[in-house]
């Protein structure tokens, strides 16, 4: 019977993870004992953890040394089967391959690169020891190295820099008979291999032969008569992140890369753009809360500190500006100290609500569902659910804050400019990510610092400034 | 030449529909006029919407839907040729399907989910009006309705609920042969196959058979000579976001789904896996935010209300407590007033430091990489990252408060505060993801509002209570 849940099962390799942990543990400790009778349990030990190590596909590794703190992780990383080690530096993320590639020496990592593709290569060729690249680059044949080096002219985010070469290529004049026995000379296809480039003489690409339709249809037929000549096909300069949508969108497993004369130059493939859309959606969520780029969870203090510096300090700007906008009231405040109090009841909710906001616009924009026409609809919704909220929960609190205070005035100014600020936040909400988009930036970044960064000065400034006017 | 850049351009796509947006503006306009002259173009601009729309994809129809406010969408709608409906209705999000069918009387929505398949029926099963639902079932045939109705009894996380039954299988003890003559026999194989299915005679899956190894042997070998007999293998109980993350660890493109005993239910395909991961992202996104569920951008003003209150009402409360810490401390800022003005620098700094914290913790919990005996490893690491910025931080708005109010106690004070409070964000942004994950719940749920309330309330207590303690 086949192995059921597989080796694929989420919760079956954290289990493998811990017993990894465990022997790592045991190991740490036996080797630092004196007497010779732990010797045999230490090798026991050993022995076992090569079995679990060799037992795991590169995938399952890449996650098990990303998923282990740094002497754990190197630890492991040195029982690895060397000629497994350039599968699994292409699985783990820039952080962790940043931590294992410096543990190496550089006949390790050419030894390691050795048996990759080209696109593989380039992917990782920035991340090598410069030292490394004359050796390695000598080390190509003609074809390889202007493969490479073809990879390395696109920028990470477009087509170029992903596309793969190993397509399996045809002319449109021959049988599927004669398409079939080709076929049957290979040792085996490219992976993710579901259609076949028809190409004429010239190398231009003239339409595509799904597996599927060659398997179903009577092996007489000529290739012209049953490829499909409408294909999605891509430039090299494409935007990586919006092919990967046409991916999901056609639910395509493989497509052509053309240059601007049609001639095929390369294919692009699901399992690479499965990966564009995780890395853009994970460096939103990080985008947005303010981490500069992919951290590695168990990186040094030091490296986090240097990952997050950034925001901070644009916080602290930030913080200090609402401050100051306070400063300008210390005189009301001194006089009436429950705005003090109440203040923050303000901001907080300003932000809250801006968020919500700034989290949809963000979302649509990356759908690309925005128009010069929607925005204005979007502008008119927000502000009208920002208004009923308002009236709504700061009607709530500016009772609660006249009932505590025996205040009604200071009630009436606490409703009021919690709607002003709820405004303030719709408006900036829809405003702020679309001026990102215009001014060419990405619309995530730092997106929850800059809507906060409004609504507290905001709401500090509005709040203080009505209680100025009408409380004093 | 092919059509090159082809139809999944995403920014031609966005042209396509601003081109329909201004048709409907022209066409709302020509039909509020009452001279006769405007007939022609009238036509003229019917005739070139409906060529629009029927020369789209039905994913890029949904697109369109989407993209456009409820006028504009219903008036799309109608125009869009019945027999695509049930197809595009599996595109949108929930919220469009709603106001999609919605616009539909019965006898449409039967005619528009008739050509779909068991799996995609179930799909849509709970977003129909019930009163369909019996003549639907009715107009089933009894495996397409045993299907639907298996379908429907898996929660929607589920492998059981996305699974989906268009598998080929074949037996392990004929020739590649007579595989070839069985699929030609097909009209078409299903989308997404890359591999047949082998069974035995009690359907016992016992191996696949990859397509690309099919044609690359020779014909006389027999399939149990050439099939794969360890696979990924899924059970209908399997939680969707596993499987979705095993298929993007080993570049799967379809897989076998058994029961308890290894008896072959259905496939599952790397689009529905797609789907998956990208509704994950978009939730988490969603969830940290403060969105309860998937808002649609042009949701009503009502709808929208709805979708946002509940954490509006959690922040509200949030708020109402930090308010009420600094309360306790009235008299102190009476006495010094500078501590109202300083107190949101506190606050906000903490905030901003605990949500990298929890963006991270949430991101490693996602993947599955955190163990127990690295958890306190990340408390120590985190903790000591807030220390180093605490006193950095702290210092430098420690000594801008003291030269602001040339009062050197209260810097001293800022810098201690605002050092503890860093310590108290990391470790309740450690904390608090592991203690939802330790009680079953989505340890991105509100993760935000979460640690901002923490922040705001112990950085007010500690700023104001060590100010009253050392200043007073």
């Amino acid at each position: 019977m086949s192995e059921v849940g597989g080796r694929s099962s989420a919760s079956r390799l954290h289990d493998q993870l811990e017993n990894i942990a465990e022997l790592l543990r045991r190991l740490r400790g036996l080797g630092q004992l004196p007497e010779p009778d732990s010797d045999q349990g230490f090798r026991e030990a050993q022995v076992e953890l090569q079995r679990l190590l060799d037992a795991l596909h590169p995938a399952d590794i890449a996650y098990v040394l990303e998923a282990l703190p740094l002497v754990d992780r190197l630890a492991v990383w040195q029982r690895v089967k060397a000629d497994r080690d350039g599968e699994i530096l292409l699985e783990v993320s820039d952080a962790v391959r940043e931590s294992l590639i410096a543990d190496m020496d550089d006949h390790e990592i050419l030894a390691a690169v050795e048996p990759l593709d080209a696109d593989e290569l380039a992917d990782l060729v920035e991340d090598l020891p410069s030292e490394v690249l004359p050796e390695l680059m000598a080390s190509l044949d003609a074809q390889q190295r202007e493969r490479v080096q073809a990879a390395l002219s696109y920028p990470d985010d477009q087509v170029g820099a992903l596309m793969d070469f190993e397509m399996v290529t045809i002319r449109d004049d021959i049988s599927l008979e004669t398409v079939l026995r080709y076929l049957r000379r290979f040792d085996e296809l490219p992976a993710q291999t579901d259609k076949l480039f028809v190409i004429n003489q010239d190398n231009l690409l003239t339409g595509v032969l799904p597996l599927n339709w060659l398997l179903v249809t009577s092996p007489e037929k000529r290739v012209s008569e049953v490829m499909a000549p409408d294909v999605n096909t891509f430039h090299p300069t494409d935007d990586a992140y919006e092919v990967a949508q046409a991916f999901e969108r056609y639910d395509l497993v493989s497509a052509p890369v053309v240059d601007g004369n049609g001639h095929l130059i390369g294919r692009i493939t699901i399992d690479a753009m499965v990966d564009v859309l995780r890395e853009e959606s994970e460096s939103e969520a990080l985008n947005r809360g303010g981490l500069r780029e992919e951290e590695d969870v168990f990186a040094s203090v030091w490296k986090s500190i240097r990952n997050r510096w950034a925001w901070l300090a644009v916080n602290l700007v930030t913080a200090f500006i609402a401050s100051r906008v306070i400063g300008l009231f210390e005189g009301s405040i001194q006089h009436l100290v429950a705005l003090a109090t109440l203040m923050p009841i303000v901001a907080g909710i300003g932000g809250n609500s801006g968020n919500q906001t700034i989290t949809m616009i963000v979302r649509a924009l990356a759908l690309d569902q925005i128009t010069p026409a929607s925005a204005r609809r979007l502008w008119g919704k927000e502000i009208a659910v920002a208004l009923i909220n308002g009236l709504v929960w700061g009607s709530v609190i500016g009772v609660v804050a006249w009932l505590l205070y025996g205040n009604f005035p200071l009630g009436v100014v606490m409703t009021t400019a919690m709607t002003l600020n709820l405004v303030l936040a719709a408006f900036c909400g829809v405003g702020i990510p679309l001026l990102m988009m215009r001014m060419g930036r990405d619309p995530a970044l730092g997106s929850s610092v800059m809507i906060t960064a409004m609504t507290d000065s905001g709401g500090f400034f509005i709040f203080l400034g009505l209680a100025t006017l009408f409380l004093m």
